[in-house]
């Protein structure tokens, strides 16, 4: 991706590492939009707690981060005894996996590394290796999102108008994205797209993520509220609508995401809308057999009962010298409670298809199709 | 409804008036939830202005508070001349209307006033039936409310969990509310319900004033993000949807509400929730003939770009003597527009039924009970 920083127009990946510093670099997510800012992880222990703090989020921008911090974790060994490295390599690994507990890619990302590092027959070697390992992940990273560019590309026609829930764009990956890929191998192609972003509340990344990115993309765009989606689809304002997916069924096609993806799913299928979901095949999950088994994630009710912000009241802002961080602000009621659930899950039948770096397929088609979409490599 | 402010528990009406100070006595829903605070409006210039600044919104709380700011301009007057009264209420009368011009509550409701007083033979016999025609109308509101919860408690059952969108309660009234009264009248028989109240963004009246206005009743409540009503539904967590209405067609049942009110719908059926909307006679609109003729609002923009409320950051607090105000902090990237629309139409298909102070009805079956539900009086 291109990004504008100052007068000055830069390619950035949301994770790169730093061979000369061995540092993991990495977008600080947490100040978009309102600044951009480039953290340098220096060990490992910041990497892991980059990832902890949600300085990175998104399953493939995780999966490339934990896969640097280790390799980091390992270029940093001094010595030239095998077994101890294959010790530190044992508690670094268990370190940067407790950062954030429930995702898969850092485990997969990581295993790749350790499996690689394991043919050096010296310190030299296995620290060579592992870096190696890590840039082919993160460079793999970006070579499924491309190719889920290409396959979504063809969907989208000149002047189309399109729905996108949350952000499963190039921040969530570590470059291009999954649900924005289409897009931006559509803008490529030379087609005029119009993108709605939902704001995603409660935490608001359609809004603070997503609409930066299309920024920077130069896409037109506008936000709405998740409660318009359905009457500007009444309206005959939206031609289609791309999500990504935080776990797909392999075995039954049922699409996990952040919560509200299933309510434009069913407000897309009564107007006649197609739904896709776009995803790398890290994101299927071939062992449950039910959405019901999912477990939901309730979050913190803050996320609902206020939100994060800029203060833009001049007063404010002149008295108080830190008035471009973010602040909480309360908005409900103050002795009222909020439930949170964080994703939900959209049945089979409201998707019209699952865009993969392998090709679409109907929800229902992914297990019939598994050797090809990584059954073996991910269940 | 009894509000508790400070130690005390009093009954308050969203809008009433003191005849000893000859002013109108409003709750400032501005300062809501995070202050209880009643502004006597002590002349109609006040009042008017009240209106305009929405101190006051909802249906028939602005009707009641145009009536009561007609008798008060029409108290203020000194002099004999009848001819010179008349005059003095043309212009008042514009005044009040132009305050909020589209809607039609202010305006039925100083219609009631002016065609009372004409009845007085003298200013001061035309001064107190100015009064006692606005009392009147206030007093007619809270009936039909009352009449609303009688209609619709039956519907609910011991145990229920309920789902409303935005505010239809008695700070849309003078008392009672609309979509809430079932509720209070539930809760009045003995009834144990739960309500889940949608945020309502871009203006979050619900987690704003539906869940204060729920605390102060004493209703057990927990606000969820609009994304989250699709996936309580899918689990099996509400059992029962009621919303108010802004403009209901009396032709064809479609029913314009609260942006977001079309999707509760359509979620709605598919989970096979009965979804009721309760509403006012004077909300019934018998022209118009498609709901593709109702005007929908585009609203300005930065309600969904960012959002007001209460700056909790201690440090800004301590620096700052008005952090108990609310401030509008920026959410989304600063450089992306929004799209605003404020209201939706649900077509009558999706609803369940209709209560009105006269009966629960299909939306279908309106027109042929217009006698009964004022099609004369409003048509």
């Amino acid at each position: 991706m291109n990004v504008t920083v100052g007068r000055c127009t830069r390619p950035y990946r949301t994770v790169a590492f730093d061979a000369r510093k061995n540092a993991v670099r990495l977008i600080d997510q947490r100040l978009l939009p309102h600044k951009f800012q480039i953290v340098a992880a220096r060990n490992f222990l910041e990497t892991a707690r980059a990832i902890h703090e949600m300085i990175v989020r998104g399953a493939g921008a995780i999966g490339a981060t934990a896969a640097y911090g280790l390799a980091q974790a390992i270029r940093a060994f001094r010595g030239r005894d095998l077994e101890k490295l294959s010790l530190h390599v044992d508690s670094v690994y268990q370190t940067l996996q407790a950062a954030r507990p429930t995702a898969v890619d850092p485990v997969n990302a990581m295993n790749e590394v350790r499996s690689r590092m394991s043919q050096g027959k010296t310190v030299a070697e296995q620290q060579a290796l592992a870096l190696t390992a890590a840039e082919e992940f993160a460079n793999d990273d970006v070579r499924h999102c491309e190719a889920i560019g290409r396959q979504g590309e063809p969907l989208i026609q000149d002047g189309m108008r399109i729905l996108t829930h949350c952000n499963a764009g190039w921040l969530a990956f570590v470059d291009v994205g999954t649900a924005t890929a289409p897009l931006y191998a559509a803008q490529a192609q030379g087609k005029t797209i119009h993108v709605f972003c939902d704001e995603t509340r409660p935490r608001s990344q359609g809004a603070m993520l997503t609409a930066w990115e299309l920024a920077q993309q130069g896409i037109s765009h506008e936000i709405i509220a998740d409660n318009a989606a359905g009457h500007l689809m009444q309206r005959g304002e939206i031609d289609l609508v791309i999500v990504g997916s935080d776990r797909t069924l392999g075995r039954t096609g049922e699409v996990t995401n952040k919560i509200g993806t299933y309510t434009k799913a069913v407000l897309a299928e009564r107007h006649h809308i197609p739904f896709y979901v776009a995803i790398p095949l890290s994101t299927i999950d071939w062992r449950l057999a039910s959405g019901r088994d999912i477990p939901i994630e309730e979050r913190d009710e803050r996320e609902v009962l206020g939100t994060w912000g800029i203060v833009s009241n001049q007063k404010l802002q002149r008295r108080n010298q830190k008035s471009s961080r973010r602040v909480y602000v309360r908005v409900a009621n103050p002795t009222s409670r909020a439930r949170n659930p964080g994703f939900d899950v959209t049945p089979p039948e409201l998707i019209t298809g699952i865009i993969t770096p392998e090709g679409i397929f109907k929800p229902g088609e992914l297990w019939s199709h598994r050797r090809k979409l990584g059954y073996a490599a991910f269940s």
